[in-house]
């Protein structure tokens, strides 16, 4: 079998890896349907995390389940299956608290740009369709993985509530995902920060009523003109940097709320100044195990069609053009087929 | 008339001031019935905060209403009130969100340690009792008009509900009347972190169920073993450094909730830490007039007793004696009567 292998900046490589198995009793493998390059993937792929090792990569994954250890119970072979990017037991107490992306047995899924996978704690991590979807859902399918529950977390995070009026920072995927999930729970305005036209676009399809192209303190000045000096009821942070953090606490309304879902990179808050933004912050990595079932019904009866972030296919052996591609902002989100 | 003034570090003076009268038409002046010196008083006392000036001080107040402005509708002389340390209108969008003490229009009271006071915009700023209360009651009252209503903003902040598990780090008065404040929010397990016994009593006496001396790494890893690894549903920070944070922070648990209502000094918040820990983060100024309305009612019908705070009484001249008491901990918090 071959996979994805990362071996340093700008460099990855499909290449023979061992081909996965059932190691714990809890395991499966699955057949993958459809990986795809995630956002996150470009920080390692930059160069800003540093990698010390040849890596295999991919992390959002759907497919058919090939094979299951003797203790697991839910999953079956042939089923058709989309777990999340940590594997959880499902169970402890931070699962049961709906936070399985902490579950005290969590296990980083970093393997999945490949044909298999295996998963941990199948029972826990994977959530089953009734029937083997139509090929045309994939995409969606596998959006919400990751992409999508991201998304969803960054708009309920922020507490985003019918009526509101809600900023979304940063146009990629998640971002624009972040958008589609805040119009789902009944924002009256989404104010979507982007400078790219086919994002733009993208984002007003999943219901931006504004763009504001403009970025740092500028971009905070215009969303308080937007908002008549009083800020925005929820901002969702989908970049990870100081600047984009500095301008979502900005941008927020006195006891609004703030959601972080992408790993901050160098980003240090001054106490004085977040006590006196009197905003709330919550965010880390999605819990997208907990809203896989809904988005999942969500996708299957058509509402939504989250799959639109990608807009870009290859097939798997051509995952470094992906990267690339997504590297130089060519395309928003790179799928892959075995 | 005369009240204190603070001129540098540990020299605090009770001199000569004009007495305050009305100047905008939404004024009121009271007459102080009691003040009091605060935790936060102590950071400039100390030199924490640099005074450039000599300056009045004072923020925490109740009276008897003396006089009031020509636009001044609910606020009789003759009435009783209670106001905090932010004026404000009451009606700005800041406000009706419930953050008053984010007023578009607020005004910092800084005058209260003396026998007369300005309040501006005193519609917004005071609520005002139906009589005038018995003596005995001043103290509690009092407290409703910052102490107390700063603890009860960081268990309402730490989103505290019915049968939770809340540690409170902090043991000065704001600490001691959060746990106050948590009980009546249907705590079931309340951890007070202190090590002076007489706040030890009067956080059990307030509904502490547990107390714990160890700080820090250390303060950590007991919450970690008395809450079976997982950490506190919501942890209440009332200190304000970089250590209290920090151990707010990782006391939690995953999903859990940190607030922190002293200004943070010297705190600065790891966004990569942060975002692993999985907390929901709300603090700031207090926004006590939200809360003003009940907390006076639970002190009228005798359901709480915060005034136990206020274990020194002295009078108002003695203002320095209460600064120098309180800063080497022989008293928790100081009344002053005019």
């Amino acid at each position: 079998m071959q996979g994805a292998i990362l071996y340093g900046p700008k460099d990855v490589r499909f290449e023979d890896r061992e081909v996965p198995r059932i190691v714990e009793a809890k395991d499966a493998v699955i057949r993958i349907s459809a990986a795809c390059v995630c956002g996150s993937d470009l920080w390692p792929y930059r160069g800003v995390e540093p990698i010390t090792q040849p890596t295999p990569m991919g992390h959002e994954y759907c497919g058919i389940v090939e094979e299951v250890g003797s203790d697991v119970r839910l999953v079956k072979p042939g089923q058709f299956v989309i777990g999340s990017f940590f594997a959880s037991d499902n169970t402890c107490q931070n699962c049961r608290a709906g936070y399985q992306s902490s579950c005290q047995h969590r296990e980083f899924i970093g393997s999945a740009q490949a044909p298999m996978l295996r998963v941990p704690m199948a029972d826990g991590t994977l959530v089953a369709t009734r029937e083997v979807p139509p090929d045309a859902l994939i995409p969606s399918l596998l959006a919400t993985s990751d992409v999508l529950g991201t998304g969803w977390f960054a708009a309920d995070a922020a507490n985003v509530k019918r009526g509101q009026t809600v900023v979304v920072i940063g146009d990629g995927a998640v971002g624009l995902l972040a958008a589609l999930s805040a119009r789902e729970m009944g924002a009256e305005r989404i104010i979507a920060m982007s400078r790219h036209a086919p994002r733009q676009r993208l984002a007003r399809e999943f219901g931006a009523t504004d763009i504001v192209s403009a970025r740092g303190d500028e971009g905070v000045a215009r969303i308080m003109d937007l908002t008549r000096g009083i800020g925005a009821d929820a901002v969702l942070e989908c970049v990870g940097t100081q600047e984009s953090m500095m301008q979502a606490i900005r941008s927020t309304r006195k006891g609004g709320y703030v959601s972080y879902v992408g790993v901050p990179h160098g980003v240090q808050l001054n106490g004085e100044e977040l006590f006196f933004a009197h905003v709330h912050l919550h965010g880390g990595p999605a819990p997208v195990r907990r809203y896989l079932p809904k988005l999942i019904d969500l996708v299957l009866s058509g509402k939504i069609n989250p799959g639109k972030v990608f807009d870009l296919t290859l097939p798997m052996n051509q995952v470094a053009e992906g990267y690339r591609a997504m590297d130089e902002r060519r395309a928003i989100k790179a799928l892959l087929r075995p």
